[in-house]
């Protein structure tokens, strides 16, 4: 299974069609079959308490698989999320966050992944997501 | 198993210690044991195509049982989301999206519940979610 | 939407098709949209602590699902199960089990529903599973 | 983070305290932090077509994560499931399931972990699980 796409055609694809995400994360990378990427937070995702909001850290698990699945089926940008199970494991820490994202299968009509999110300084994940798209 | 706030209550809490969620939501009422919330949506939560975004409806969905377990457990805010799985079922019109959520399970430790969203105008729910709330 | 065989029409293809699973479980009745059904449980079934075991809730869960899927979908048995979320809430109490199904999402490709399982005796329910299945 | 046992203790513990599932699963190999262990499969496991039925997954899952907090945790045999999220995204083969688990989070009320599980013969994994364990 080789990708479809480079990462720097994903970023363009990304910049192109979705420029409103283009701007959240930034470092795209694959490394063997994992996507890397990061997302710098700021007081606007913080929950009382200074924790990384819930919906945040959704997003970019969603994002992550997102981009992985692109890379793998190409410029098919009508792929959607039909499915997300998701573990908050531990209190992130005010910083960047790291998502690494592997997919488990690619099927015709089905890409299932999962995502771990690191929060920077911290060694062990905070974040587990298993995550279902449907392919066009 | 009764209530320990009303939503009048809820709603002065939410003002005082989560202003910046306050906005989010909108028409808080207990029917029965079903809480119901409503979400505006606008532009900044639209993806291609049209459709709420998925992290939009994650954040409905976990601020709906986060109102809900706090009605029942009283003003312990510091409970926090341990699990989530999300089935995104159908596409959403852009509009108001209404989340009703019930609590299955609130023990000492655990709250579980689940959530349906329904988008203004469309008969079948949209998404439906099930979470599961670590108690302080 | 409209079931589209018979729940005399279920069990009878069920007898005929999947023999295996004819005896696990009984009184299948379908209630407005709701599908019941029982399984007695038995030493077989139990752990250590004499609660039912996991594997016999997803299994109850599962079937349930499956057979009210094919109730809706006709008699295309080639239906498969791509995800199941399962809590597990409360510790059953020994004999029987009742699972109330029903179906949330009942596209061309994806079927998606919700089951709560109850055990005799007891008011609140046990299990809440949702799962997700692959229409041929 | 150590475990607490060897899976020599472990299989001892095994064979005193759950004779019935002692059977199930053989082969039992802790490997860094990942922990392996086989399930033959025979006639009654399987489903109309020859596949490998979802409770006998759900089941080798369940086992293997079970293992796994024991080893970590010490033979306090009390820790329950509480929640799974199960995706089965390949047929697997009659013949042998290997699961291979590992922990992701081990706090002192909740251990949380996935399991991929693999049908022999076949490179890509069948079937991916992710457990919650209540501790005791």
């Amino acid at each position: 299974m080789l990708p479809k796409m480079t990462t720097k055609q994903l970023i363009k694809l990304i910049n192109d069609e979705f420029p409103q995400s283009a701007g959240l994360v930034s470092n795209i990378e694959l490394e063997k079959e994992f996507l890397k990427l990061e997302m710098p937070t700021d007081n606007r995702h913080l929950r009382p308490g200074g924790s990384v909001s819930g919906p945040t850290m959704f997003s970019l698990a969603d994002l992550a698989m997102y981009y992985l699945v692109l890379l793998y089926v190409g410029p098919k940008t009508h792929a959607v999320t039909t499915n997300c199970s998701i573990d908050f494991m531990r209190k992130p820490v005010p910083g960047k966050l790291i998502a690494k994202a592997q997919l488990l299968k690619l099927g015709r009509r089905l890409a299932v992944g999962d995502v771990l999110i690191y929060s920077q300084g911290l060694i062990e994940p905070v974040t587990h997501a298993t995550l279902t798209y449907s392919l066009p």
